[in-house]
């Protein structure tokens, strides 16, 4: 085979308490893409959507990402890549590791599977890395192996499969600009010890409960008292949507990645539609435009049309 | 009944990563306490062993659990217990919290178990008030419910059972005191957020191994980046134990509570023998003495005879 097309995943990465660790895949929305092997060196790229992202590999997050690949791969000359971003570059839901997850998952099923999933999150981080200057894998391994996924190190890789019960997301995506390299640079770099040991009870109740399929505890679980605090400010509503969310049923939710898209957890699909409701009704009176997405839990991470 | 007799056993808390929130049951040793409901007013205690420990109700760890028992069981005028302690006051596998625990189990017992396991964890909190100045339920919780416990919360208690698979403890108690309250104090109040999500990760591994009963899991995430390097300067030899311990093949294990006991988790019976004898190698060589205990997770807490 020398040409497949795929689907790739938006993810949600942190899921509120698990910064940098934690990550989830969602079954909405997705990019589209096409891949081929040519014998053309390099990797050639067709933006067929309106983001005007680079076509210069080194500078593209998918070609970043098939370029680390090729390194290992040593006999493909080269790839035509046409992208269709359904994910809003900069929405806080993994458009970047869409992009760079979905291309090497693409990449190696034309090369008949001769990767590991953990060869391809070493792969794609390369695509983070152009995006945000950070080689981090709490978007790019959900989106590999989807599900919930813990990444309990990234040097040396070391991604664990978290089981977790159905659960329904709701995501609004506020139409303001917040970029993952700024909501790093505002995060301190040193956080209170007792701060700290709430954050890692909650951490490990939220591992425990999706384990346990413990909606409750999740549910409990899901606080963060180190980032959210810092970085809520970027997003105007974030507490309203969060008060609004949780009266509609939301077991919990906070800050998708570094935003400003904001994600709510809920058991079922009408407790989900109602969210959505709730956090439109916000932003309406806000006069703030945004996307919402109501989708579940993505199982099998890229998909190979 | 007006009389119970009682086992109550040894902890280890924090398990390594789980600074605060998490702990273990242990099956050896058991301090061995009658407790007996009496008309007169108070809680009399006679001790059976040679620790001198404190018989004035308020300043005793037992007194203290008990005392807060008797305010909201409002019916039970006094209580006499006699305690002989196994476990060594100031050795880091809870002796405090199997004095505490201890009692309130066995009240409960001879009240016809009125109160939850939950309002026993809160008594027995005011046990560790006493004997280290914090209400801290990482050995208490363990100690009752038995097993592995997370704490996720201690104001509002959230105690969450922790499914491990079967695994054997090593336990070595080097005979040097190091305070509890004094292993709190050289802590640092701020610690780095790189290191925070480092912990963090580890914590998630290490509850999502011990349910998921993966035990290389257990062992990669059995690390500490930021109370172990402190502390553990107190402990002489601890390096050394570590190391050892780990090439006689222990999973992982480090400071057990404050210190200065140090455990190591093993997944046999002949391999957890192996590390105590490597421990005893290196103390033997230093020159210092201690007491080993050589046992597994006990499943089931405090037990009434």
């Amino acid at each position: 085979m020398k040409k497949v097309s795929a689907y790739s995943p938006a993810t949600v990465a942190n899921i509120v308490c698990g910064f940098d660790i934690l990550g989830l895949c969602l079954n909405e929305p997705c990019d589209e893409l096409m891949l081929e092997i040519t014998d053309e060196p390099g990797v050639h790229i067709i933006n067929k959507d309106d983001f005007d992202l680079p076509v210069d590999a080194e500078k593209n997050v998918s070609g970043a990402a098939l370029l680390a690949l090729m390194e290992e791969a040593k006999d493909v000359k080269g790839f035509i890549l046409t992208s269709k971003k359904n994910i809003m570059p900069g929405s806080g839901i993994g458009s970047s590791a869409a992009s760079a997850a979905g291309v090497v998952v693409a990449a190696n099923h034309l090369l008949n599977n001769r990767f590991t999933k953990e060869d391809l999150v070493r792969f794609a981080m390369n695509g983070e890395k152009v995006a945000c200057g950070v080689k981090h894998a709490d978007n790019i391994a959900p989106c590999i192996y989807g599900g919930v996924t813990l990444i309990r190190s990234v040097f040396p890789l070391d991604i664990v499969c978290i089981d977790a019960p159905e659960l329904h997301v709701t995501v609004v995506h506020p139409q303001i600009e917040v970029r993952t390299s700024d909501a790093r640079q505002i995060l301190k770099q040193q956080v209170l010890l007792k701060d700290a040991i709430k954050q890692w009870g909650n951490i490990a109740g939220l591992v425990a409960g999706f384990i346990k399929h413990d909606y409750d505890l999740i549910g409990r679980s899901l606080e963060d008292v180190i980032i959210e605090p810092v970085r809520s400010i970027l997003i105007p509503g974030f507490h309203e949507i969060k008060t609004s969310s949780k009266e509609a049923g939301a077991l919990g939710g906070g800050i998708s990645g570094s935003g400003p898209s904001i994600f709510m957890l809920s058991k079922d699909a009408q407790t989900a539609k109602h969210i959505e409701t709730a956090m439109k009704n916000i932003y309406d009176k806000m006069g703030i435009a945004y996307h919402t997405h109501v989708t579940t839990i993505n199982k099998h991470g890229v998909k190979i049309v």
